[in-house]
């Protein structure tokens, strides 16, 4: 199989170092079988090579110039959308982050050129299943072709391929979940007397939060998440703005602590449930009382709900992930396509 | 498919009740490509019509009963070994309950048998999968044969087929959980302040207590869990036998308060992982600190943390559990027979 990588930030380097520079930890990929013929990024160049990009260099390049070089021989200057539609490949791996004001573009473009071309797509971007899950299913259907996005929500912790592995009998209900790691990073630091902008600069500092947090801090992250989960899991047809939303700009560190004192913890829940024939979806602050496992959910942790009309609900909690979980998201959708593609 | 049943309890008839009488909660197996053949009881009497059951009839024989009534004219007494050898049929459904003096006997004979006659097997007991998981499920791959368990662990939550399923490049590494309801839940009442017998009656009361709870309070129901756990997802060989046990039946009122008053909650907690070549694994009263995800599984709730060597730990919580999710890991696993088998 031959990938070609869009976006080549956190994510895709460590995804590109584990499978090519710390080969035991995922062995379930072979490399006689997986080569990337092409990395394109918006702001460090493009390579190219049928043979399969030679990983190692392009990881020096990186972390010694910041881009690739102008003297590595696979340097191209073929335009993203040309080497989707034209180039030879089997797999579009679409790292590139969310994007709100433009609906998910180009991200959803790339994703529907590629798997109209017939190619297979591995997304870590929740924009493209918040903005357009159905319309890119379908095609990906109608051409026999995977649509992954195991990584887009909760990093690498299996919530899509739980859903449709193992809850097949089940219909799912209502979701809700602590869902952005920066604001729940932040409310945690504010419980501990800490202000919200003191709380905002770690967490940039230790590099989980975009240099632009608004995003995150504004709801929009959560907003597409739940958007995502209700489009996948319960058949919506939503997008991150039919989903009103709380930011936590406006908490005061009075406030964290307030709620602490009634023996409660605010934490930012995104909700999804059926109503009459639609579905209803929101991003709001609320108290979460100490004996509800959400109030666990610390730090950069997250968590999900799910209830179906078969089981009693069942609760998924991810214990501060790291870059390796995001990885291994992508990494356990490649290796479903290598077996199955 | 036909299912010839062995044990008709609680769980039995759930899943007869859901199949037969409640079809709109599970249409994924059809009556037209589903029957059951045979059900076979320890007390109950024995019923079997190749052109299936009438369960309907059988149902209401024990309810007006208590067992199959002498002139239904399906009753058989065939024994229980004879048919499952050499009856016409091709899922055993495997139900009776627990036997740990007996290392899993007769469950274990019955399972081999079916196996090695070239059926499938769905279990809802753990004693083959803690006694003789390795044996069983080698039999079962060279014959072709499905032999399935999801409800032997944590009712319907989706335990195996998670690991199995969604984190197939992944070594488990180890596993904690609180997995036995009973204990849980007379825990959770000793710390609003009722005795542990006050309790215990509850729980009998309730109907998930065994008239004997033994296995239960004396934490062997919990080693059984950890050794199949430890066994499926961890690749030990270990029996109950091999887990070092504590039970709750000396924990007095004041010693759960006495831990409260100290912000923490006393759990009996069941571990297994690596040590050395082998794997280490015990049952064990421990102080739960508040903050930790397991202090908020109370009642007959149950949770299970997964660590592995590449992602950060999983927690699965099961909330309030009843007999429809015990009925349901054995439908999901009746239903990925009949769509594969």
């Amino acid at each position: 199989m031959r990938a070609l990588f869009i976006g080549f930030g956190n994510v895709g380097r460590k995804v590109a170092e584990i499978l090519f520079l710390e080969r035991d930890r995922y062995p379930a990929i072979s490399l006689n079988d997986f080569s990337i013929t092409g990395i394109f990024t918006k702001t460090k160049g493009a390579l190219a090579d049928m043979d399969g990009v030679n990983i190692p260099e392009a990881l020096d390049d990186l972390r010694e110039e910041g881009k690739f070089r102008y003297t590595n021989p696979r340097r191209t200057d073929q335009d993203i959308r040309d080497a989707i539609l034209s180039s030879d490949y089997d797999i579009l791996v679409e790292l590139s982050p969310l994007s709100i004001e433009s609906r998910g573009e180009p991200a959803v473009s790339y994703i529907r050129d590629a798997l109209n071309s017939g190619k297979h797509v591995v997304s870590a971007n929740k924009g493209p299943v918040a903005f357009a899950y159905r319309e890119l299913k379908e095609i990906a259907r109608k051409n026999n072709r995977f649509f992954l996005h195991e990584a887009a929500v909760m990093d690498g912790a299996p919530i899509f391929n739980l859903a449709e592995r193992t809850l097949k009998g089940c219909k799912i209900t209502g979701l809700s979940g602590i869902l952005n790691s920066t604001t729940n990073f932040i409310l945690t630091r504010m419980e501990q007397g800490e202000t919200f902008h003191s709380a905002l600069m770690t967490a940039q500092k230790e590099g989980f939060a975009e240099a632009d947090p608004s995003h995150d801090i504004e709801g929009w992250d959560s907003a597409a998440k739940t958007a995502a989960l209700a489009n996948v899991l319960m058949e919506a047809e939503i997008t991150p703005f039919d989903v009103p939303r709380e930011g936590i700009s406006d908490v005061t560190t009075e406030m964290v602590r307030e709620v602490i004192q009634r023996g409660k913890k605010l934490k930012l829940v995104c909700r999804a449930r059926y109503e009459g024939d639609g579905i209803i979806a929101r991003v709001c602050l609320e108290e979460v009382a100490s004996g509800d496992p959400f109030s666990t959910v610390h730090g950069t942790g997250s968590c999900l709900r799910i209830e179906t009309d078969l089981m009693s609900p069942l609760i998924i909690i991810q214990h501060s992930p790291n870059l390796y979980d995001t990885a291994f998201g992508v990494i356990e959708d490649l290796e479903t396509i290598c077996r199955n593609g």
